[in-house]
């Protein structure tokens, strides 16, 4: 998408091919930040400290994270070792074992004098099919937007609400939730997204609202706890959200607080909408809230908050007393329930087993 | 209450009775500054700004307020427009135009010269009544927490969650919601705070923690984002929030967000308190959603939040873009159909006209 007048993916190979170059997001909206990975430690520190993250594009580093290993040592326990490094930088997104088990799967049986180069290309690949993926997020979670704008005076926008960042930082390019957004924007329905603030990381705040300045979304930051009143008062059209894991019966794993948003649009009428490539569909799991072990993050997230001071230098403030210890559960399970549907790149589906199988055949 | 070694009330005159001194509370929990307010200019600002907070200790202030205007024209005109300007300093706040009214039909009838002293005792007294009311709250708030602490195997804590600050620092002494909690400890139950962050101003994370460390309450900091997974996840008994206005039908006016735990309350069988001294009660109101009006405050309530860094300077930085706006509702009403009892100074009433009207007659 577009970062002032130029067009940026959120990660891409350097020239020479033998390594990759990433977004660091950790200095948005404040810095534009480009720097370069040529080691599986430098990876493994971009994923598990979020220099990148959104379930997509950990995929996608974890996918070039093998390929720079297979560089080093193309061993097959050096692949092995390699899976269990990178597996372990953030237990919850489903889409870093897929993308890993993909890379083994195909790497395993190649002569180790050959991985490296098969590898980078297939990273690539993973890197295009998300792409593909999310345009067609975006074409089909479109038909929803253009539905509800039909019904309303013309002129006046969709307001569309979402949590976290989905966006395309989260993914290779165009996002998850926002693909609808951006394409409904190219045919030139107006729209305008309330951004949830997604504390305790601001994803929302720092990540999503930066994208909505780069794309000229019209749109308005507001706290988490404001989503609830907007609807009661019929500010918000609708919802999407991302989502890290969705198991086979639709229930969503995504950011914490996404749950509290599901339960006040399910109490106001107001559609909730969850968009997913179908990697981040964890069939081996049925029961989202028993089943999803959730991530727990350290408390310095929740007392420490980046920002930038008014003489301009990006830095860290504690908000809370310093005998106070915070609990960090990064991410809660929406019940299929209050899912009025998944959009993923096959259509819309119910948020069921039926209703994904239907798009998702064995 | 305790503040180290030393008992402190959040407001209370000077030593020659012509002025007041307060906590100033935007400074906390990084410094504790009591700061004294001797001008209806400083009083309101104070309130304004939110030096002082809380639907009670705003009525209070209010009420010393209109004592120290008293001291520099006693005249009727004078009564008016301190009554006009200091209602409108936090417009949605019901205690304050109660204590507004209180004193100015107190102080009408007065020859002018003898209304500056009267003003002062009545003030007084408003305070007094208030830690009066709040111990009562205690009361009854501690019956229901000694029946859970009953249900429980010995020695377990009654975990217990909180939203925004409505403990002590909101009131004269003791505080609304956090009032059961105090005395709770004192009978020896064990309790475990949950404190939720409350964005977008911190209050929970700022003031209620600093609350918790002083008197030794164990607790745990949660973002706003947490509770939901929280209460599915069977960690919370109960939640007691405090209320800016409740309505005759039991509606509940409170801080933004309150909504979205009483519905994850609801969805999750959690028992769901509002702790309120009948001051608090606006019987001209019916349906709170449809009637009460919400105060928006400043965008960057939103954008900037205050900390303390690394050497020690406390400071706000900018968390999001600055091209992005955003709208900061303060309030939010909960309906009276999610709240499971209101704690109030004369018992626990059912949310309903019903229920409050039984314990407040005509």
């Amino acid at each position: 998408m577009k970062v002032g007048d130029r067009h940026y993916r959120t990660i891409w190979p350097t020239s020479d091919g033998r390594a990759i170059e990433i977004i660091d997001q950790r200095w948005l909206p404040h810095e534009f930040r480009v720097v370069p990975l040529s080691t599986v430690d430098e990876v493994a520190t971009a994923i598990r400290d979020m220099w990148v993250r959104g379930a997509p594009l950990i995929g996608v580093t974890a996918a070039y994270g093998v390929a720079i290993a297979m560089l080093g040592d193309p061993s097959d326990a050096a692949l092995d070792s390699t899976w269990d490094y990178l597996h372990e930088t953030r237990p919850t997104a489903i889409n870093l074992r897929w993308a890993l088990d993909d890379m083994r799967n195909l790497l395993r049986p190649l002569p180790p004098a050959e991985r490296a180069d098969a590898a980078f290309a297939r990273a690539a690949e993973i890197a295009e099919e998300d792409v593909e993926l999310n345009r067609s997020i975006g074409r089909h979670g479109l038909t929803i937007i253009r539905q509800i704008a039909a019904s309303k005076p013309e002129g006046e926008p969709v307001r569309i609400l979402t949590h976290c960042n989905a966006g395309w930082l989260a993914t290779v390019d165009y996002g998850t939730a926002t693909a609808p957004i951006y394409l409904a924007l190219e045919e030139g329905i107006p729209v305008h997204v309330y951004v949830d603030e997604t504390r305790p990381r601001n994803q929302g705040a720092q990540l999503t609202a930066w994208e909505m300045v780069g794309q000229e979304v019209p749109h308005t930051l507001v706290v988490d706890n404001a989503g609830g009143h907007l609807m009661q008062h019929g500010l918000i059209d609708m919802v999407i959200v991302g989502t890290d894991r969705t198991t086979r019966n639709g229930d969503v794993c995504n950011k914490i607080g996404t749950y509290l948003k599901a339960l006040a649009a399910r109490d106001n009428g107001v559609p909730f909408y969850v968009a997913l490539p179908s990697p981040t569909i964890d069939w081996t799991v049925g029961d989202g809230v028993a089943e999803i072990p959730i991530e727990e993050r350290s408390s310095d997230e929740v007392s420490l908050v980046w920002g930038r001071t008014a003489d301009g230098k990006v830095m860290q403030v504690r908000i809370s007393p310093d005998a106070t210890e915070a609990a960090n559960p990064a991410f809660d399970v929406t019940p299929a329930r209050l899912v009025t549907g998944l959009i993923t790149e096959r259509g819309i589906a119910e948020a069921s087993e039926t209703g994904l199988r239907g798009l998702f055949p064995r």
